[in-house]
């Protein structure tokens, strides 16, 4: 199948026809909160009749069962049959097989043969699960230090959200800075840091449906039981847009809201976003303009990035099939996301610099999750089910957030949108900052730049 | 990641720009045939010193070591690790798990077990093996049946060419009536069917820029190689961009082209494909109407079906580590499409109406030829390598065609272009036809019904 530019082409086209008439009846619409069944039921069918939501919160051991890594052992025995890369090609064609042979042989030879102790490494914060509408949601929660107390800190409660291909595993050097409190900020957090629904311990759906919205409100329901009648949210990539829908459906429940991908897909956001490409003087300090880089970045960016997102909102159980009990191309299909979203120049680089700010060890881990779970197919289904008709027929993103919000903008971020793009959904935005380092995962990469950007935001919003 | 309906609209404007820009300085400007190096080499850089084209034109064999097919039985027998498809859903989040696991068995249990008998049937077209521009080619060659000489039929040479994720066992059934010759047609053929380079028994690119216009170089070669300076060209899917760019560089080479998915993708041809889509009264016949879906049917087929050709075109290497070497996600990746596309109304069966159209056999045998061969990354890197700024600056579209041309237009294709949209590029087209069954596959779903709208194409043209 070729002609793909031709298509992408009219593709945009009908679409612009298609939101061009949206706009024009819904551009300054109020957004209205959509109907939304608070207490949906999610789990298996043969399971419905008989149940009752099992409201405890029991402490959850996440200890893999042996045999599964003795498994996972011989899987990456086996001779490797990897394709060699095109000659003098890094990462520019995807994941290069030369490094993906480097990492299947540490992954095996080292890092597996200190599995005991990368395992008591992801049991050192508290690990908890409990029962929301059917679904099994694993959570991490941190208590503020009793120090932080003493010294009079307010305490506030945070729901941590992560994306995909993240886990749980990426907010570990950032937790104990939010728990542990530092001089510069009256504010200490409690840490409810759940693994999306379908990603890692968290059960996934087993209906359709169940987008952002739906996921919005089983995370809502999770901080309610939680004992958390108001809190603050925080989140990257899918973390940001649910945390987007939390305070979109429950402005009641919501203290603040903190990303470090802020997005606005509003019908006037996307017609400011379009401007704003188009006439960036408009919208842009020259001192950030560097941020933002016009219709050709964006295009390039849709080109060579989104493909897995096109694929996983179309496709994602063929993709999950040839992902799932598949060490090795899982790891090849989630790594390159570590090195090309934390920088695009690593793109040309051999070795991806996958170790330029991750090691390993960090970088297996967060792919253990989703191996030893099973979840890569339940991971990516989120994408088909929020970027469908019925979700968008919600009209969530027209929903103005009026909790104080704060937006950081990592340097290598995969989009960038100004404030002024993002007005009418955050009427409310006290803090926007510009970064001049990091990428897509900063609580992974930068955890301190980004709590001091976190706690800034808390501190100017007096939440 | 989210974002990608608003991402997608920018793109496709930013593309509109672009080509809108493109479309004033080129819309008629005279093709210009580029220059491309006849003998380009494309083996490994090390081979390069002491290469010596080996001319020699070999039988090769395609039997398969036997420790090949006890390693791919065990990987079958592993317990499957699948996630259950989400209640009442069919092929629409692509292939169904359930499925799977029943194509897994019977590849196991019955396919493999009489894995002697497929081999032998596969080998009962003759396989050839030769070396071009640093890559060895391998072909099947079909000559025509004594019993047509007598008769006095006109025996004209064919290049016929498969595409991505077919491979030359679609021909297998379409090759015989090729070479055997019918009462309705004065004409038979000597067909050679080449693995396309990088797709089964056929050597891969070492080097990058191995694109459309470089493959059909390739090809031409093959046919001059074997002695015939004339030939016809047929083809779908990748086989009709490849025989549009033979027929477009070698003029003087082609006696005629016949496509069961003709394309325009010159300036013009892109202008007037979004014209027929906005007003499609202009371009097509009510009788055939119903073939052409206009922008909300475009749009749906690239949200919904072009994904893979997204990922393929951006990051091949990432998705080949995760199919090369996995026989269960290959045959997931692969046997989606041979749903899909052969009706996109198998979408919502629970076993996307597989077997209605061909038999596990028959899909097995083109699955096996991926995986046994390890092509699987080198097939999709076609995709990046003909989708970028170097291969369009070619501008191979926009040389027209002059040699007779037949496009016929099975009833599921993925797309379906008018005549009218196809005019500037081809010139001479003598026959355009509406068939009302049949889907992207026509050479492996129905042959016959290809065949005789192959030789009513020659027939009419007086090749």
């Amino acid at each position: 199948m070729a002609n793909l530019f031709v298509r992408f082409l009219i593709g945009g086209l009908a679409m612009l026809a298609a939101i061009g008439y949206k706009n024009y009846r819904e551009l300054s619409a109020p957004g209205k909160r959509p109907e939304l069944d608070n207490n949906a039921y999610w789990g298996p069918e043969l399971s419905k009749q008989n149940y009752k939501e099992n409201k405890a919160i029991l402490p959850y051991d996440i200890s893999v069962n042996p045999e599964v890594i003795a498994d996972l052992k011989s899987q990456l025995s086996r001779p490797l049959k990897l394709q060699a890369p095109l000659e003098g090609v890094g990462f520019e064609y995807g994941f290069n097989a030369n490094e993906l042979q480097k990492v299947v042989k540490y992954w095996r030879d080292t890092y597996l043969t200190k599995w005991g102790e990368r395992e008591k490494y992801l049991k050192k914060l508290d690990h908890y699960q409990t029962e929301i509408q059917g679904l099994k949601i694993h959570f991490i929660h941190a208590k503020p230090s009793k120090e932080a107390i003493k010294k009079g800190k307010k305490v506030l409660p945070l729901l941590l959200m992560h994306g995909w291909p993240g886990t749980v595993r990426e907010f570990y050097d950032f937790i104990p800075l939010l728990t542990a409190g530092s001089d510069k900020s009256d504010y200490v957090f409690e840490v409810i840091a759940p693994s999306l629904p379908g990603y890692g311990w968290s059960q996934g759906s087993s209906k359709t449906g169940f987008g952002v919205a739906q996921v919005a409100v089983v995370l809502r329901n999770l901080m309610v039981r939680l004992g958390f009648e108001k809190f603050v949210v925080q989140g990257g990539d899918w973390g940001s847009l649910i945390g987007s829908n939390v305070a979109s459906l429950f402005p009641e429940n919501v203290l603040g809201y903190h990303s470090n991908m802020c997005g606005n897909n509003s019908p006037m956001g996307s017609l400011k976003l379009m401007l704003s490409l188009a006439f960036p003087r408009w919208f842009v300090d020259e001192q950030n303009a560097h941020f933002y880089k016009g219709f050709g970045g964006l295009f390039g960016f849709i080109m060579e990035e989104m493909g897995y997102a096109h694929i996983q909102a179309s496709k994602p159980d063929t993709i999950g099939n040839a992902l799932i009990d598949n060490p090795i191309g899982l790891a090849s299909y989630i790594a390159e996301k570590f090195s090309t979203w934390t920088n695009p120049a690593f793109k040309t680089l051999p070795d991806g610099g996958l170790t330029k700010r991750f090691t390993y060890d960090q970088l297996l881990d967060n792919i253990m999750i989703y191996y030893v779970t099973n979840s890569i197919t339940t991971s990516m289904r989120l994408y088909s089910e929020s970027m469908n008709k019925a979700q968008f027929a919600l009209s969530v993103d027209s929903l103005p957030i009026t909790a104080k919000t704060g937006c950081t903008r990592f340097a290598h971020e995969l989009l960038h949108v100004p404030d002024g793009v993002l007005a009418n959904k955050f009427p409310n935005l006290v803090h926007s900052t510009h970064q001049q380092d990091g990428g897509h995962f900063p609580a992974f990469e930068l955890p301190q730049q980004l709590y001091e950007d976190f706690t800034a935001f808390v501190q100017k919003a007096e939440l």
